[in-house]
């Protein structure tokens, strides 16, 4: 079960226009439902359809690709490295090569942030 | 530019069966448009209209989603760490120290064929 935002992040442009809109507003923005309504001038019943509607179509294409479960897996796998890194004693190195693996630590943290 | 196969191994299951069937035979199995028209007794006319929509809705999910590009780099960015690694003069290490250091590079390898 992956969160919604997440979701998004890898499968939103494939949502109508206004199906992304409510779901950003909603799982990003932290906008209720009420509030949407508001802001787009649409019935509650509106936004509540489109959010129900782009929900199953975001965990549709979850069930059908599995990027994101890819995605993840990847990270905690990324993650154990790092720290396997961390464990290393690096003291009878020489500065260079400390600076070396310090730099790959670095490196995997970001990618992971990517 | 991404290669078919790669396109239909992150977003083959969008597309309907008869094009996946269609496209995973020719990119990947290396059917001519001929042999897979008899394999599957239709025209060719049809296996070409089946690969050209079939490639279509591919190259639009990655210009949507661009999650081929995404793990892409990814990749690189993992190469060019496993770079560093080896760069690493780990001759004044312990051999505890230096396992690590080759477990951390052969788990970066398997992410990357992952």
């Amino acid at each position: 079960m992956y969160k919604i935002s997440m979701l998004l992040d890898f499968y939103g442009q494939m949502l109508t226009k206004r199906q992304y809109e409510i779901l950003d507003l909603h799982y990003n923005g932290d906008y209720s439902l009420g509030e949407i309504a508001q802001e787009l001038d649409i019935s509650r019943q509106g936004v509540y359809d489109n959010i129900k509607r782009g929900k199953a179509a975001l965990f549709d294409m979850e069930n059908k690709l599995g990027l994101v479960s890819r995605f993840n897996r990847q990270k905690e796998r990324t993650s154990e490295i790092i720290k396997l890194l961390e464990a290393i004693d690096v003291s009878a190195l020489g500065a260079q090569n400390r600076k070396s693996i310090e730099k790959v630590r670095l490196e995997l943290r970001s990618i992971m942030e990517d």
